[in-house]
């Protein structure tokens, strides 16, 4: 029973020699299984790693933690606060090198760059890298 | 009990006046309710909700609803995988913003880029803006 992983600690229980969780869930971290055991459930974590290939399940457990740390951090966003803070931060480094390459093409022409910048339109929509996360369909509460 | 919400419809109960779940998960959406369900576990979400103030609560229902469909879509890495995308997405703007901006620099010097590039650093980690999310100690699995 001292082998026991920290989900079967966790839940009082013999651990199987084929325990889905004992791979990721070492004893000598039962903080780990009780953060994603407080946002998902054990039984949950267990069915969601069930049916994943064997190979994967250790990056399912990880992101599983990740995600189970950003909601108790940040209960009303979650990891989907990060997303939100990432995406800004693309926008912002998107505009700062929109401007820069409208200086050069100002600098190549001797064209004073407010003016550049009032007649064409630097910042298409449609050029954006940005476009291909679709964030406004997926996330439309920060619309 | 025709106007029982999506939650208390699906766990077949009565659905009282001040049911948690009932303004985020309306009677008409239940796929909304089934899938924070199959991630997140019924009353998981409940107690989530609870934990909340109430002018909070859409917020978090939403990027609940947000999370559980990116788990579903992507059992192995989840909402993690496109906080990936959307980092590796910054690293490569920031890094076609340091080429304009040492191309800018060469332009004003009169030097040749290639020789510019290969005398500084032009990305400096120091100066980073993905700093600040220390994507490196928050997910650790993608070291």
């Amino acid at each position: 029973m001292s082998g026991r992983c920290a989900a079967c600690k966790n839940q009082r229980r013999r651990c199987p020699s084929d325990c889905i969780f004992s791979p990721y869930f070492p004893a000598n971290d039962p903080e780990r299984f009780a953060r994603v055991h407080r946002i998902y459930g054990g039984s949950n974590v267990g069915k969601m790693l069930q049916q994943i290939p064997s190979y994967l399940r250790e990056q399912a457990a990880n992101s599983l933690y990740f995600e189970a740390q950003c909601r108790i951090q940040d209960p009303v966003y979650g990891c989907a606060g990060i997303i939100s803070k990432l995406y800004e931060q693309i926008n912002s480094t998107e505009i700062a090198l929109a401007h820069v390459q409208t200086q050069i093409a100002c600098q190549k022409l001797q064209v004073p760059q407010a003016k550049a910048e009032s007649n064409f339109n630097v910042f298409p929509a449609q050029n954006s890298s940005t476009a291909e996360f679709q964030w406004e369909s997926q996330v439309p509460w920060f619309n």
